[in-house]
């Protein structure tokens, strides 16, 4: 039988990382590094780094594949996500079949937490229901860029006894979610934040959060708002990429 | 000086902890110990499971203090979880106040993450605030039963692109929120998931997650929402308390 784990290495910092996936580091024998590309270069490093720091014997293989990107543009989202993902399905199900041999133990590393935005789960799923390649599979819990932010401002994500909706830039700016006191956005390329008419709302923007390049800006929406789009554009462009996530508060 | 850590000590498995958190128990010279009550004994035992595990040299003190419990019932509950964190928050001073010196570094262990259902940072903050002390003090994410749960049961959180909603049994109870695929409950102690109309949902539930009480079920609402039921209130009868969540999602 073929072994596979699902690694949330965290978010950034190599710190965030669990005793149980660093454990789980050390019994893997190949890594499956899907290459995001050059220009997250740092990412890769940053991954790189994670090994070395917490594998004690480095009896193992790595291979690595390109990661292949969503189409940007106006067209249709989830169908370019399920290409996308069909397009992974394909790759994990080549690396499953003639990179791992049987008894042996593969792992796919996530930043983050394998749950939140991150399609591995279902595509390992998918595989196993379509039936070509038979293995076991494990998750190893992480910690996310919304833990990182909260941690980093030393603030509450929900309001007490009040609910907390994570969503994506996108649906943001379809309208602010109602009857929700607090709002995590991820994945928003558009500075979605700025469509929003409550402008008294509290803001806790990190980018690149848990790494040497960590930014925080935080303050009423009315304030910082301008702020956080002139700094999210000069870090792009420094970077090459970026990667931010934010807290979107009623003061109670 | 003083230096305070809030430290998120993950959801029941002690290899959930963090490198960042192993060390951060390593920095502190006293542990603010709050005590849940003979009935969780068991979370005490876990707890003092993490010191002994992870803390090199045993030179700290522990200091344990007695955690007010919420008055239950019909009440009005901001009210009492106002009076709750009044009460703590004159405990957390006193704690502050005589049991820590200058220069030392003091720690709150929480259990899952110090961001979700905690009051602790909100606590400090307020003392900061009021002006009667002067500390410093650092927030150290965790592993969320959020996670827990959905690493064992290998299921994501979110439907591809969709938002996802973490709310309190007490919120469900009015209403299953509108525009969200995925809903995350907390803190449930009516079995809310019985009010839920639309029975074609699945149901992802765990209870004492990561620890070896783990129970998890998971299916259809309308298949499985008996068994949570029964299940729950025999191991809440056996353990003299219960700690559970669950995902209610639909599927795409």
């Amino acid at each position: 039988m073929k072994k596979i784990l699902i690694i949330g290495i965290g978010a950034g910092n190599p710190e965030y990382i669990t005793i149980q996936a660093v454990k789980a580091l050390n019994r893997t024998d190949v890594f499956f590094l899907m290459d995001k590309g050059q220009s997250k270069e740092k990412l890769n490093l940053l991954r790189s780094e994670i090994l070395e720091r917490y594998i004690d014997e480095a009896d193992y293989r790595v291979v690595e594949a390109l990661n292949p990107e969503r189409e940007r543009g106006e067209g249709d989202y989830l169908k370019a996500v399920d290409d996308l993902n069909s397009e992974k399905q394909r790759t994990f199900e080549q690396l499953i079949g003639e990179e791992l041999a049987d008894g042996e133990c593969g792992a796919f590393l996530v930043w983050g937490d394998p749950s939140l935005y991150d399609s591995t789960i279902r595509i390992l799923d998918d595989i196993l229901h379509c039936g070509r390649h038979v293995f076991d599979y494990e998750v190893i819990p992480g910690i996310t860029s919304v833990q990182a932010l909260t941690a980093r401002h030393k603030v509450a994500l929900n309001n007490i006894g009040q609910a907390v909706e994570i969503t994506t830039g996108r649906r943001l700016a379809q309208g602010y979610p109602e009857n929700v006191d607090s709002v995590v956005v991820m994945l928003d390329a558009l500075d979605s934040y700025r469509t929003v008419t409550d402008r008294e709302l509290d803001i806790y923007w990190g980018a690149y959060l848990g790494t040497p390049d960590e930014i925080l800006i935080s303050g009423k929406l009315k304030d910082v708002a301008d702020e956080i789009e002139r700094t999210r554009k000069a870090a792009r462009k420094a970077n090459g990429w970026i990667m931010d996530t934010y807290l979107l508060k009623r003061e109670v």
